[in-house]
């Protein structure tokens, strides 16, 4: 696919059965970047089939064991695969300090570069791929990171009924797709903005662990996908708030708040075996929402 | 069962779709001891339903990733489960800076107590079971530990043809298998060791990983059930000595050398879907040998 997502655990706190600790990626153009790392992704990454060598970047919400515990093993089973390209790991700070101490315990560095970025709410990164990587705060009871990523600017597209309108054709078409203007055969001078169009770019935002919160919806505009904290059903919400977390329905007014294309919704308790009753109640409030399940692939398409 | 193993993980270095990396259970009087937790093992108890909460000591070979990194997580997940009760935890120095460093960056504490053992070989330890915790150094490329796990005494087994004899019956049996001396009705003085025989303690050894070692030999003298690092089949003898690992082969000699009851091979590398070559090639030197596989109990009788 061009790009899409792939769950590799949508559990809270607890592996059960069914569902592993947190993971998720968003793969381009073949490669990944992976959101959280639980215990268990190096083990998903083989089961649902994605290279730990493809993953360009780790992004951690946040330091709760339940997204962390998971990143010193990938970090090896990546050396073991032959990985020798860069890894951009960023998340919290913290993160640094937690990496290098798996390193002495183990007496293991990964033998390929690791570009460690502790990021506060406001910081920006943008990838070797060129995604780009904005932070903004969760509400959680640890400092958490929600992360928008914006796809990387395309190539615009060519409107030919106005290029043959102007008379361009052939190579000019590509100088002007680059931002160039250019002059025709005929001595007219056509500028890039007469004949191309940019692309919109994809925008997919993980809230990680939050309560509901402003800046989740702030992050959130206009997202392509919004995939959003789900722990509990409305009954919980006392629980869930108190504990850091959304029910189904606040991830749903966030969608809708934000005016999100898609809502996919994860991290649910180990209470709820079938995620149908969080997926009703999200639905009465924002009908295009999805229930997140380990394997699932969502394509994205603006 | 009475005592028992139920292996969590055999593989090595990186889990895969059929083994899971290195854990293992020995479940005696419904509690049970673990033996390495690599990533996974929290989710492996759920699947072979052994509860966490039954883990009376978590004993660490050494300070490597597939062997440790499922540590944090099953501490987590013995919170999650309610448990209250001590958890002791030991294995090579480094283990508790580790606890504490993952403490740190998760800002979490168990809400039960951990006591935290640093061992180095010839180091004894009796857990509250009454097992006994014998430390014997293996050979792999970082400190690493043996375990031979002792069997707490157990009551002695009256011998009824001798107690008949001496003409002692009812209560003063009793009085014998406590190791107390008894006057018979007609005036006989009875010692213990007349009529009560003590029963043979099952011996349990571990090698976590190593390579072909004298200590390992000394460490599983006599053992009931040997557990031997088997990472790879003699074709691959070089590479194996000098990971710090050992052939089927090498664990087969060990259990002959040291008069093993019976082999169980594990830690195999992903190279072996099958273990046939493994099993095949240790079965040939010593004849009591099984493979392990993830999810097999064997009851250990002695």
């Amino acid at each position: 696919m061009e790009l899409g997502l792939l769950f590799l655990g949508t559990s809270a706190a607890v592996p059960t059965p069914a569902r592993g600790l947190p993971g998720l990626a968003v793969i381009h153009r073949g490669r990944a970047i992976l959101l959280d790392a639980g215990e268990g992704t190096q083990a998903a990454l083989t089961r649902y089939g994605l290279s730990p060598l493809r993953v360009e970047a780790l992004l951690v919400t946040h330091l709760h064991g339940d997204h962390l515990f998971g990143v010193p093993g990938l970090l090896q089973s990546m050396a073991m695969a032959g990985r020798r390209g860069l890894l951009v790991a960023a998340g919290p700070p913290g993160l640094r300090r937690f990496l290098e101490e798996a390193a002495i315990a183990t007496r293991w560095l990964p033998p390929y570069p690791v570009e460690v970025h502790e990021l506060v709410p406001g910081e920006v990164l943008v990838l070797p791929s060129g995604w780009r990587v904005e932070a903004y705060p969760a509400c959680h009871t640890v400092p958490g990171l929600v992360y928008r990523l914006v796809e990387p600017p395309r190539k615009p597209r060519v409107d030919l009924e106005a290029a043959r309108r102007l008379g361009v054709s052939g190579p000019l078409l590509g100088r002007l797709q680059r931002g160039e203007p250019v002059v025709t055969a005929d001595g007219r001078l056509v500028r890039p903005e007469e004949v191309v169009r940019p692309r919109p770019r994809a925008v997919i935002v993980y809230t990680g662990d939050t309560a509901p919160c402003g800046s989740v919806v702030e992050a959130a505009r206009g997202a392509t996908v919004l995939i959003h904290d789900a722990t509990f059903t409305s009954d919980m919400e006392e629980e869930a708030h108190e504990q850091g977390h959304s029910t189904a329905a606040d991830a749903a007014r966030a969608a809708g708040e934000a005016g999100a294309g898609l809502l996919v919704l994860t991290h649910f308790s180990a209470r709820y075996r079938d995620p149908g009753p969080l997926l009703r109640e999200a639905r009465r409030i924002f009908p295009r929402v999805v229930a997140a399940e380990d394997g699932l692939r969502v394509v994205v398409r603006l």
